[in-house]
């Protein structure tokens, strides 16, 4: 893995959550970096997401630090506010660099007050352990009903040189599109001015993050940033901008792959292709009520390929198609052709069901070209044994 | 309970389901009786929607009978056109009614072909045993998941007399608003015109089986008939009518109310109010969100009093509030008042919550007098169980 230059990372354990395990983080560029970022779209926003957005908005798009808990969403509480600035203002004296240019984050429980303290006291020895190298730590420090780290990296040639990208995120539940969803934060060595920034992260959670759903539920704290540092030296030209569009959007896939796979008590991921419709968003539409409908989530959990469940909960999703013009596979076995059942073998379809990646694929026959991936997984038992006892 | 006069019912086991269990049965009106209907909005309809709508249509809302499978959704096959229209026939020509005045129906998987043999076969005997008493029976015979039959009453006196109103539903999985949603029939003995009936038909179906939801899929067989055959004698007037809409919202919201504490796997019905919104609409919307969020439904089924949940699940509904401005309370608790946490008993309350009916309270305080309920039900492993395993 070659990480973006000028960069550093640290994880501690804060006290935060009760499990002893790091709960609080920080990314830090070594000099002034461009900053991008998407946020929840949920009306109820956390304290940390007002602020990230008024420092941008006071910063012009300019960023060196990152700061993020797990353990408690700081929403919903009488001193969120207060708090966010304050742990901000902490870490942006240490750092020495101005508070707008710190950016905090924060995913756990809502309506639970956060005690600033925690955070103060931990951060001067959080600061003097910023390193290079703990990059994962960072990506286990974020998690919280996960049970993986999910990281992702790109290596990209341009102009005689090569820029880095990395990728570090958490989700699990609470997952929807139509946000940012989740915390993710990507990191380059290139340079690109916060104006053309925004534009490439915009398009990327567009057709990643934006199409990954859990359990249809979208957080409070939602956000995903992308910071670009420069510290390559490296310049991406217009040509090389489309280059970096599709690394940045394969990284965030990426990312999007494992929260789907790491989605709480998956069994299966899944992905859904749905191609032939009129447009992309009417493909993406389609896509996103079969991968919200807990009947075909049950189903793949039970690796049984009713086709019936997918047919049906796309004719839920408001977009014009002839029922007798789809086609529906399964692994890559056709499982309803024209609408109706097609012929295969059901026990051996349902043993390659078994298999941890599910692939459904929605084919509506005709001349449309709008077409959409989407990533959500199976549920599970597991995931009520998760929700059903988060708080105690 | 007192049942509409001049109708007659029959169930019987056809061996169209593998238990052997009835999953046949007929509703007759000795007169011709009028007519209403709403059917489900989901793109892909089964076939007997589709016969009955055109039933309806050519009949100019006038109806004798109503015949209905489990076990079979008759949907999505190559034969469902044919299937409907034989079965259709066959009860027309036992019952000597012309066969646009026969209702069909089905409930059950979907993309397998339903063999109308077992049907026709069974309808001589069944048509044969039809009797004004066995009501509940029919209640019985088309429940698929769902574990007791749905029934409800009412008397109205208008006009020197009494008018009856009867129903019977199914439901459990598959259930979310904007349609007519399951399976539901109406039957009273008041003499209303079918172009009375359908509107008192379609705002009942509005405050009841489009506010009810137990996993926010919509299945392409939902449908609720309501049929007035002027048994009783009595005609409401104007003012009887208005009477009349709210013991049939009444007896609908009863039916709602039996599902979702149907639901399927379900340990808790959840009943929804939202008030203070601008519209009616408004409210259904944030009511409808609220119930459709897996996070809501897990903590409901682990009695938690997690309201963080309900407040950023309110975020997600496209209404406009203003979060510091929402009071919720569960079981008649304040659990948040201004947006932030009240201070209550917890374990006093995760102890009321263990009650099988839950009631949310969410309030937006200022002018807004758009208010409205939604019921639904809790999420757990029983569902898994239940979906995850339903045709093997």
């Amino acid at each position: 893995m070659n990480l973006p230059l000028g960069y550093r990372y640290a994880s501690t354990y804060a006290g935060i959550r009760k499990a002893e395990k790091d709960d609080l983080a920080l990314i830090v560029s070594d000099t002034t970096a461009s900053a991008a970022a998407v946020f929840t779209r949920n009306l109820v926003q956390a304290a940390p997401v007002r602020l990230s957005r008024a420092h941008l908005r006071a910063s012009r798009g300019r960023a060196r630090a990152i700061l993020v808990n797990a353990g408690n969403a700081n929403c919903a509480t009488r001193t969120g506010d207060r708090v966010a600035l304050a742990t901000s203002r902490a870490a942006a004296r240490l750092l020495k660099v101005p508070v707008e240019q710190v950016l905090p984050s924060s995913t756990g429980v809502i309506g639970v007050e956060l005690n600033p303290k925690l955070i103060t006291a931990a951060l001067p020895a959080l600061v003097a352990k910023l390193s290079p190298e703990a990059f994962t730590g960072v990506a286990n420090a974020i998690l919280t009903t996960d049970l993986k780290p999910k990281i992702a990296f790109a290596d990209l040639s341009i102009g005689g040189g090569t820029v880095h990208l990395a990728g570090l995120t958490k989700g699990s539940g609470m997952i929807h599109p139509n946000m940012a969803t989740t915390l993710g934060y990507l990191m380059t060595d290139a340079a690109i001015s916060p104006r053309d920034l925004q534009p490439l992260l915009a398009a990327a959670t567009n057709r990643t993050y934006n199409r990954l759903s859990v359990d249809g539920d979208t957080s409070t704290n939602d956000t995903v940033v992308l910071l670009a540092n420069g510290a390559s030296g490296l310049k991406p030209n217009a040509d090389d901008r489309a280059m970096f569009q599709e690394a940045l959007t394969w990284v965030m896939q990426d990312l999007v792959e494992q929260i789907a796979r790491d989605g709480e008590g998956a069994s299966h991921q899944i992905t859904i292709h749905v191609s032939g419709a009129r447009t992309e968003d009417d493909a993406a539409r389609v896509a996103r009520v079969i991968a919200n409908s807990p009947l075909v989530k049950t189903a793949i959990a039970g690796s049984d390929p009713n086709w019936g469940r997918i047919l049906s909960a796309a004719g839920n999703a408001g977009v014009p198609f002839d029922p007798a013009k789809v086609d529906i596979s399964l692994q890559g076995i056709p499982v309803c052709r024209n609408g109706l059942a097609a012929r295969f073998d059901e026990a051996a379809l349902a043993q390659k069901l078994k298999a941890s990646a599910c692939r459904i694929r929605f084919l509506i026959q005709g001349p449309g070209r709008g077409e959409a991936r989407f990533w959500t997984c199976d549920l599970t038992k597991g995931y009520i044994d998760i929700n059903a006892s988060y708080r105690t």
